[in-house]
């Protein structure tokens, strides 16, 4: 049997990565394609515990490499227990954020730098890197206001939340040259519609294929 | 002022390694040795509820790369909450287990293999390797013999788990062969007021250099 296609969709916060790639699949879903949405922890329990303690506000203490590594741990379980899985069913997975978001907010926005979070994640995927990727690519600015919006308080938002942003935004650019021959990258300050619209496109020409 | 020194305590379970180093801390102590005696998690709240999802038994899911990624997040939490403070204070460090002890029971006991093991920790610990490692060496039948005898129901050491240990403690020579210059082996199956006494004197003199 074929094996279904893993397709990652990537971008920073206020991309609206997560509306557009439910969107995508509900559609193709409705037309027949069998495909599957996820993102990490995605059901798997120990992923969610996993997720809980980096989530969790009263872990000031938590050290930059320690949250890389749980964010690894997380992915691996994910990976293990709901992708490959799917994968091997025949079933397309559409993972909203993968090892990308890791180099991006850990490798930069944390500044542990791109290559050691790489190979970190390497450990945790090994070698399964996605077969292509949705980049929703949006400037710093656009992306921050979008962010600002969706805040109750705007104070939340403050210079240190503002510089690693910036470095998270500076890190996907990065990424995107890395791994050109991967990305799929759509310009998502267009309207959500519209960036829906070329979304679909993209990967059901990829199903179609 | 003069750093503390980093010592670490490994061997596999039947060992004797806890109340071979706890008593050793406890006798420098008291003549007067900045010392203190630590292992993962050691106290440090975050590395603790890592522990908790490695060690819940409900999380029999669990993969082994994930095991390993979570093991080096305890760690480096504990490193960077617990350790490396101490050690700047001047105070010595005796760690019940550390990085040695992923390379014996992940890379080799689950067999991810030893270098893929030691090159996840390198990220963890920042290249920062115990100064001096105290070895208790035991023969697989005489530790796998204090093993089963320390169990409640014999029959919980099933074949699976003797094989397990099989590779601990093949894995362990591994590292022994790797990391010759800091350690120092001891002949762990000797009674363990006669270990106690050369882990004593071994420590004591690291200590008066």
């Amino acid at each position: 049997m074929k094996k279904g296609l893993f397709i990652t969709f990537e971008g920073p916060d206020g991309s609206g990565k997560t509306t557009v790639s439910t969107a995508v699949t509900e559609r193709l879903q409705k037309e027949g394609y069998r495909v599957r949405y996820t993102r990490e922890p995605g059901g798997s329990e120990i992923a969610e515990k996993i997720r809980n303690i980096i989530l969790d506000p009263e872990n000031t203490a938590m050290d930059a490499r320690t949250e890389a590594l749980l964010y690894a741990a997380a992915r691996r379980q994910h990976l293990v227990e709901k992708v490959l899985p799917a994968l091997e069913e025949g079933i397309t997975v559409i993972s909203d954020r993968f090892i990308d978001s890791s180099l991006a907010y850990q490798g930069c926005g944390r500044e542990i730098g791109i290559q050691e979070v790489y190979e970190l994640n390497l450990f945790a995927v090994e070698g399964r890197m996605p077969d292509k990727t949705v980049f929703l690519d949006i400037d710093a600015e656009t992306g921050l206001e979008r962010i600002a919006k969706g805040r109750t308080y705007l104070d939340r938002l403050d210079q240190e939340s503002i510089d690693f942003h910036e470095r998270v935004f500076a890190g996907y650019q990065k990424v995107i040259e890395m791994y050109r021959d991967r990305m799929i990258v759509l310009d998502a300050s267009l309207p959500v519609e519209e960036v829906t619209e070329a979304a679909y496109q993209a990967v059901r020409a990829l199903l179609d294929e």
